[in-house]
């Protein structure tokens, strides 16, 4: 199977083909995209379905963390309410509270101040972006066919709403799991972890309680986290609105999602599984990462990256991190922007970026570490790498405990772990054989799939932006509501009833037997009277 | 997307590719297939097996309905305990007891009878089959890869079981929902009807309520559909087992379904939809049918065929479909083997085989009357050709349901028709739009998809084969049982615990109370004795 695994032997001369049909019956599309690494993602659909002839149109903010322009795609910009200075410190902010040891309590408040900064942030583009009145005329008469959007800050979907446009969702998942009930997906908890628990599928009774009560805290982050947007959906729309009830309208929602990495649960049939979409094919080293890995001999090569986000660790972390990686015989390539940590040992090159994904697959490569970010992960199974992961923060720590469950990959606690503590993390999945050959085994059940999950995406894209939605896969659920859904009012009609015909099947037979006592009774009294 | 529509143009492509791949990592797979029509449509994907170079051995029956030996793969007989003639006069009877107009209760205690002796008949030619030393021996020895089996009576998963391999199942569905129930798939009763209801997935209040409270009496149909294949197993295995259990284990489930056609519910990820599967690419006709088709001008043909299972009507009903069909000015090609009516009229032809597929491809083709049967269904819905829609038995009642829901087609009660009832029917779909449109629409809908289903089958069918099972599909709610995966459990401590929280609260409240009072009533009683 192997001419199935990568786009590159088959699935891009399918590609070839589907251009030359998509000429003739190209789409108009409306993208509203997510900065930060969500962006790298979306960008590779992006360009495929430019490269089929589609006319793809990027709303972007004028300034942006990771967002670029490109040749395949038109982009529309519109103003923000801060400055680039001011979105690079920002997020600069973020990457610096990572490693902030305060106490528990003083961090979940730190944690609650972020989200609603974050949140307050990006509302204040879309509502830029709402009431820039020129730009909205321009996206009405443009007659686009469909949008396609990231909605984990829910710009597109009020904008979609406003526009009459059918949707689809490109996302690795929502917080407090607002995919799945706006999609009518059952969720049962006791073998689907909420997030930010780091349980596994296979939960104790304890970790099933805890699960369980967790639930009304995650409606708690649901409404901390899309409060902002919420009231500015009610505003625009001048409608009262939630924003769950704009996820509800969507088409398709593209999940970057595999079962090999993801435990397995129930799923509705417009939710289409695109895990490992930014798993490319591997191209060639350029000559300076050939040298350096070549140079690393029998030993081979560790590949080091904690994402896009933190691009600098506080000093002491940074040499404790130093430290451990001098105690391996392999070449650490550390993508760090940083200050060089005094104590680098000769194994370790600091580089300002590194191809990940090329060096990943190259057979020199013997760990990653990584911040299990979703994308990083999916490199990692994609190309049979196992795993030291770091966590930092959203779903990273799920992520990194997923890696774990399956055997592929040992989790650290980036702010508590000792140089020791890497070191035995980094000896352990290199030399402990068990680790390569479970993810050897994800890679390979990853890998076997019958179309590429680009390819995937593209399609339903176009599926939407040619028959405007994917009604036929829209369940019933949504023209219930909770009672009805739930069976409750059948339920009640059914104990009402039951109770109906028990009290009036006891009537009667109080009454029978009354009668029948009172016959007797009488009888007797006759027959008494008589015989005296 | 008109090139993805077809395996023709694109995906025969693959295929050849794929073949390729396949000659140097060939499977050797067993098939427990099902006879009848269910037969068919398994045999297109096992030739395709074949084709990609797999070893592919079928357990067949000495006596056969419908069941053929093919070049493409080897056949293993094995003796049952039925001639060919009582096995013919069995489906005869089948085919009889549909027109029979006996009273409801009487029809129900018949449909009773039937279904005990159908279940009866394919157990006894499975216990046959197991009990065959030689036969048992050699599939011992022949190290399969996997079973692929129609699980409908499943004498393929106690097999699998024994021999211990992994399965991909093959089929509509189930009776009573059991195919979800073993896959751990949740099934909200208000819109997902239950079979034999024929109930869409917009019920009204009364119908729900008729949905839930025909729960049991599925569970009763279970019991009885299985309860010979339950008993065989038990003895076979040598354990207590149920048929639930044998079909919880199987690595894929590939559903004929479709939801252009099925109403969309809830899917587990092992559960692949492969529905229009028989739909193939349409060959040209044959002189004769070609020459039947040309005559019949600008009006068209219609097709008509009551399925393989249908050799005879009675008379008097032959002859009021007959005096239907004639009223109208197109064609009629029925597929009947039968007395001929006497009133037949100049525009139907009956003949004993039609190529049904290919006369619904032909752009002459104005309506398909059809017995419901879900290939039938699709190949119309493949086609765009509207319907009506004349159900037999089983699933075929809750197949034209769905088929008139969609507005793309009009059933019929078979018993209670009249010639005036079919010839308004045909009319209908011929005449008003919107029955085109609509199937037009559910066909352009269903054709558009990423792979076409045979690859999608024959793909996870050489996945289990490669991987020996899909175990990173499997919800981790198979190893919960019912009290732990509805949470009652996790619900009764935290009920407990909260009734103790409570009744502590109360204890140290009237405590607290008591103290108080007493306090104070302590020092009243001092202060008013002071004050004296």
């Amino acid at each position: 199977m192997a001419c199935l695994k990568s786009r590159s032997h088959v699935a891009v001369g399918i590609t070839c083909l589907l251009s030359f049909c998509h000429l003739a019956e190209s789409g108009k599309l409306l993208v509203v995209p997510q900065d930060g690494s969500h962006w790298l993602s979306m960008k590779m659909a992006l360009e495929e379905l430019a490269q089929r002839g589609h006319e793809v149109v990027v709303l972007m903010p004028e300034n942006t963390f990771l967002m670029q322009t490109s040749e395949h795609f038109t982009v529309r910009t519109h103003s923000v309410p801060y400055t680039q200075e001011e979105l690079d410190a920002h997020y600069r902010s973020l990457g610096t509270a990572i490693f902030d040891d305060s106490p528990f309590l003083e961090k979940i408040f730190l944690m609650y101040i972020n989200t609603t900064r974050i949140t307050a942030f990006y509302a204040s583009a879309c509502r830029d972006l709402l009431y820039d009145k020129e730009l909205i005329t321009f996206l009405q008469q443009s007659k686009f066919d469909a949008m396609f959007s990231d909605p984990i800050l829910p710009c597109g979907p009020i904008l979609a709403e406003y526009l009459s446009l059918p949707t689809v969702y490109f996302l690795r998942g929502l917080p407090c799991g607002l995919d799945y009930k706006a999609a009518q997906c059952p969720v049962p908890l006791s073998y689907v972890p909420w997030g930010f628990t780091s349980f596994s599928d296979h939960m104790s009774f304890i970790e099933r309680v805890k699960n369980l009560i967790t639930s009304p805290l995650q409606y708690l982050l649901c409404r901390l986290f899309f409060a902002n947007h919420e009231e500015l959906a009610s505003e625009f729309l001048q409608r009262t609105t939630t924003i769950s009830e704009l996820f509800s309208k969507t088409s398709i929602w593209l999940m970057r999602y595999d079962f090999v990495f993801e435990y397995p649960r129930p799923v509705m049939p417009n939710m289409i599984y695109i895990g490992g979409i930014t798993c490319a094919q591997k191209k060639p080293l350029s000559k300076e990462f050939e040298a350096i890995v070549n140079e690393s001999g029998e030993h081979g090569i560790v590949v080091f990256s904690l994402g896009s986000m933190v691009s600098e660790i506080p000093m002491k972390k940074a040499m404790e991190i130093a430290e451990g990686l001098g105690t391996i015989p392999q070449t650490v390539l550390w993508r760090y922007t940083g200050e060089t940590p005094p104590n680098l040992a000769k194994n370790t090159k600091l580089v300002k970026w590194l191809p990940q994904n090329d060096l990943l697959a190259h057979p020199k490569t013997r760990a990653f570490i990584t911040h299990a970010g979703s994308h990083g992960v999916y490199e990692g199974i994609c190309n049979g790498v196992p795993m030291v992961l770091m966590p930092l923060f959203g779903d990273q720590m799920d992520n990194a405990k997923r890696v774990e469950s399956r055997g592929a990959g040992v989790a650290l606690n980036i702010i508590e772990m000792t140089a020791k503590d890497i070191s035995e993390a980094l000896k352990a999945v290199i030399y402990d054989k068990k680790y390569k050959e479970n993810i050897q085994r994800l890679s390979e059940l990853h890998l076997d799939r019958p179309i590429h999950p680009l390819d995937l995406a593209v399609h339903w894209v176009e599926f939407v932006m040619k028959h405007k939605g994917a009604p036929h896969l829209r369940p019933a659920a949504h023209d219930l509501n909770w009672v009805q859904y739930h069976s409750i009012d059948v339920l009640a009609f059914l104990l009402a009833a039951s109770l109906l015909a028990l009290f009036i099947s006891m009537k009667c037979c109080m009454f029978c037997c009354r009668k029948c006592f009172c016959k007797s009774g009488r009888l007797t009294k006759k027959s008494k009277s008589k015989s005296h």
